[in-house]
C-alpha cells in the first residue's frame, strides 16, 4: 500500500521559529523513544514505520520544502513537489499520478492520504490498517477517519454517520459540515457527529478517474505541466462531500494539532530547550532559544518564551493562539534556513545612509554536497572560509580551498562550491541595495573536476 | 568650584544590558527635556550644568569606562583614571591632585564629590549649592547630604545628626552606621537618622592633606604611579567617619539608585523600546529590545523583558532584583562596546570540531576616528568594507580603501585605519584557537600620511 503525506502550510502560529520556510511540521522539538530530537513529520513517518502498515511514503509538498524533508527524511520517503500551490486535489492527483506512472502502481492498489503533523499516538495507525482493508474488501469507494467530537469546537470539519451504532468497526457517512458554528457544532455532537480527522483511503483508480475528468492523462510528467487546469479545492469538497459511497472508522485516541504554542508546549520533553537559565521562581512555562545568547528567565508565570532567528516571543500560554496577527505585518527575510546542501544563518543585514545594503551570511555545507553553479547581476561576495576544505569553482576554473583563505566574486562572475569535508565559511554580499532574487544557476558537471 | 563625579561599577544587575565594560550609568533608556536618548551620567552632568552651581565637572572613573564617557561627554568634562581599581577614597585622593597640579586648583577652592548614576531632580543640585556654601563659610571641614529615610532599608549607610532641629538647615553629624539590620534601621529612623547620600563637600586642601598622610606628594603623575600605596578603602571609612567636624545637609526629594530593573523601569519614558511589538493583553509590562530581530510580546503582566547583544531577559518585575546570581556565572565577552573610535558588534563567535575558532564583527568608524596601529601575534583578520571610506595601513604602507573592497591582515602584520567618513566593515577574524588578549599596540603618525 501506499502512504500519502501532505505536508502544506506556512504558517506563523509557531513563530519565530516557524517561517515561510520552515513549517511547524520541521520542527525538532520532540523527542523519539530514543531521546533524540525529532519533528512532527519523523514522528510521523517513524510511527507508520513501526506499526504493522507495509506501506511506502510518498510526501505531496511545495518546491520550498523539499530541502527540509530530504535533510529530515532522505532516503526514506519519495517527495513530489506541486509546481504551484493549488490546494489538497490536485496536490493528491498528482501524487497518485506520481504513484501510477513513476512507481507503477496498479489501479487497484490501496493509497492513504493522511496530514504529515497529526500529533497522535500508534492505535492511530491500527485504525489506518483497518480502513485500508476496509478498501479492500470494497466496504466503501472512499474511507475517512473521524475523531469523536470532544468539544464543539468551529476549527474541525464535521462528518455525521448514518447510523451511529456502538462498537460498528465502521459507519456510513450521511454528510459533512465544514466549520460549523459554535451552536450547531454543539447540535452535531447531540447527532453523533465526529471531527474529520483528514485521514483517507482509497484505490488509486478511484483518483485516478476523478483527475481525469479535469486533465485526461495518468503521466506525471504531463500532469505537472497541465497542473494549472486542476481545479484549487481541497479533497474534502471535490471528492468526500460528493462521493456517494462512503464510510468513516472512528479513532478514539490522543489525536492532536500542535498548532499554536500553548498545544506544543503540553507536548514538549523539556521547559527548557538551548542556551537558557530558568530561576526558582519559574512556574508552568516553556522557553525555547535556538540563538547562541542566552535566555535568563524568573518570576514568570504560565509563560511561552521561544527565541528564534527570525525574532524573540514572549506569550502568555493563553495568548499564543492569537500572536498571528502581531506576527503577519513582520517582513523579514528567513534568517536560518536549512537546505540540501547543508545550512546558512544570516548574521547582519544592514542598511547604510548612502543606500549601500550588506549581508553577512555564515554557510556550512555537509562533506560531498555543493551549491549550483551560479551568478549574480548585482551582489558582489567575499567569502572567507573558517573551517574545513572544498573545491572553489570561479568562471569555469576550479580550485582547492581552505580554512584561512578568502575569495572574492564580482558581479557577473560563475561560482560554486563543493565541500569535501564539513565546510563553513562567512559570506559578505555587497550591494546598491541587494536584490534578493539576485541569481541565476547554470549546470556544472563536478565530475570533471575530481578531489583536485 | 569642582564636582568629582565617581564613575565605578561592572553591574551586571541590569543584564543584559549593562555589562563589565558597560555600567548602568551609560544606558541611554531615559529621557532628555527634548525628548532624545539620555544615560544617567548624562543627565547628571546636564543637570549640573542647568543648576545655579558655576562647576567644573570630573569623573572619576577606571580605563575601560574612557571611551564611553568620551562618546557619551566628550568636551563637557575631564576624565581622570585610576591604574587600578582601589575604592572611593584613593579614587577622589587622585582626583584632587588632579585638581591641584594639573588645573592648579588652590587649597581653598572646594570640591564636592558625588555618585555619577544618581536618579534626582533640580532641587537637589539647590542643596548641592547650601553644601557649598557651608563650606566656603567653614561651618565644618566637611558637609555632607542626608536623605530623610523613607523605610528600615539594610542597603543604605545611615547618617544620625547631633540636634534633628526640625527645619535646621544643617546638622551637626553625630555618627555614621554602614548598612545596620533592618531592625537596627528602624531603631535609628526613630531617632532621626537619615541615609549618606554620598555626596561630600570640603575644601582640597582638607582632601590633600589626608591623602598625603600615606603618599606625601601632591603630585598627579606622582601619585598615579604610586597609587597602589593608597588603601584600599572608601571615603565613607576612611574619611567620613573619622573626621571630628562634620555637618550635614537634608535633602528630601526624589533621590534614586536605579539599580535594578524594577527601579529603572519606573523611570523610563516608554513601555516598548527598540522593535517591539506589544499585544493587546500586556499589563505593567517594560519591554526593551537593543537587536534588529523583532520582539513580539502579549498576554503578559509585570514583566520586564530586555533583548540585548549580550542575552535576553524575561523577568517578573518582582525577581528583577535577583537575576544577578543567575547571570553571575555566564561568561561571555561583551557582544556589543562604545569605543572613542566607533563601535563594535559581535556577528558570530564560532568554534569548529578540528579547534579552530572564528569570530566575525561589525565595526564602525567615526570619521576622522582611528584605531590603534596594531598587530597579532595567532590570528589573521580579513576585512571587507561595506560603507564609506578610509585610510587602511599595512606594514606602513597607507591606501585608501572604500565599500567594495577586501583587505586581508595575515599573523605578525602592522595594521590600523582611519575613517574619512562613517566607516563600517565586517572583519573575520580566524586562530586556532583565538586568543582574546593578541594585541600589541604601537605608535603611527596620520600626519604623514596626509587626506592621500
Amino acid at each position: 500500500m501506499q502512504i500519502i503525506l501532505l505536508s502544506g502550510g506556512s504558517g506563523k502560529r509557531l513563530w519565530p521559529l516557524s517561517n515561510s520556510t520552515r513549517s511547524k511540521q520541521f520542527l525538532q522539538l520532540l523527542q523519539d523513544p530514543d531521546g533524540k530530537k525529532e519533528s512532527m513529520v519523523q514522528r510521523v513517518v517513524r510511527q507508520i514505520g513501526e506499526s504493522a502498515l507495509e506501506a511506502s511514503i510518498i510526501i505531496a509538498t511545495s518546491a520550498s520544502q523539499r530541502d527540509f524533508i530530504e535533510t529530515q527524511l532522505g532516503g526514506k520517503v519519495d517527495v513530489v513537489t506541486e509546481p504551484e500551490r493549488r490546494e489538497t486535489f490536485p496536490a493528491i492527483a498528482l501524487s497518485v499520478a506520481y504513484l501510477a506512472s513513476q512507481k507503477g502502481c496498479s489501479r487497484d492498489e490501496v493509497v492513504l492520504v493522511m496530514p504529515c503533523d497529526t500529533y497522535t499516538e500508534a492505535r492511530y495507525f491500527d485504525v489506518v490498517a483497518k480502513m485500508v482493508e476496509f478498501v479492500e474488501q470494497d466496504v466503501a469507494d472512499l474511507v475517512l477517519m473521524g475523531v469523536p467530537a470532544k468539544h464543539a469546537s468551529a476549527d474541525f470539519g464535521y462528518v455525521l454517520p448514518a447510523t451511529a451504532g456502538e462498537g460498528a468497526s465502521y459507519m456510513k457517512v450521511e454528510h459533512f459540515i465544514e466549520k460549523p458554528t459554535e451552536k450547531k457544532a454543539q447540535e452535531l455532537m447531540g447527532k453523533g457527529a465526529h471531527w474529520n480527522g483528514g485521514v483517507f483511503a482509497f484505490r488509486m483508480g478511484y483518483m485516478m478517474d476523478l483527475a481525469a475528468r479535469y486533465v485526461p492523462t495518468h503521466d506525471f510528467a504531463e500532469l505537472r505541466e497541465r497542473y494549472g487546469e486542476l481545479p484549487k479545492i481541497s479533497f474534502d469538497y471535490e471528492v468526500a462531500e460528493k462521493a456517494s459511497s462512503v464510510v468513516m472508522v472512528p479513532f478514539d485516541g490522543k489525536w492532536k494539532d500542535l498548532g499554536d504554542w500553548k498545544a506544543l508546549v503540553r507536548e514538549l520533553p523539556a521547559h527548557a530547550m538551548g542556551n537558557v537559565i530558568l530561576g526558582r521562581d519559574v512556574e508552568g512555562s516553556t522557553v525555547i532559544n535556538e540563538l547562541s545568547l542566552p535566555v535568563v528567565c524568573d518570576g514568570v508565570k504560565n509563560v511561552v518564551v521561544a527565541a528564534g532567528h527570525d525574532g524573540i516571543l514572549v506569550c502568555g500560554k493563553q495568548s499564543s493562539e492569537y500572536i498571528k496577527q502581531y506576527v503577519d505585518p513582520i517582513h523579514m527575510r528567513p534568517m536560518f534556513e536549512e537546505r540540501r546542501w547543508g545550512t546558512y544563518r544570516v548574521l547582519d543585514d544592514a542598511r547604510y545612509a548612502d543606500g549601500s545594503h550588506s549581508l553577512t551570511k555564515s554557510i556550512t555545507l555537509h562533506p560531498g554536497k555543493y551549491i549550483s553553479y551560479q551568478i549574480h547581476h548585482h551582489r558582489t561576495e567575499v567569502w572567507t572560509f573558517v573551517e574545513g576544505e572544498g573545491i572553489f569553482v570561479l568562471d569555469g576554473e576550479a580550485r582547492r580551498v581552505k580554512a584561512g583563505d578568502t575569495v572574492i566574486i564580482p558581479v557577473e562572475h560563475y561560482h560554486s562550491i563543493k565541500a569535501l569535508t564539513e565546510l563553513t565559511f562567512i559570506e559578505v554580499q555587497m550591494g546598491n541595495p541587494l536584490i534578493e532574487e539576485d541569481i541565476e544557476r547554470f549546470d556544472w558537471d563536478w565530475s570533471k573536476v575530481g578531489g583536485l
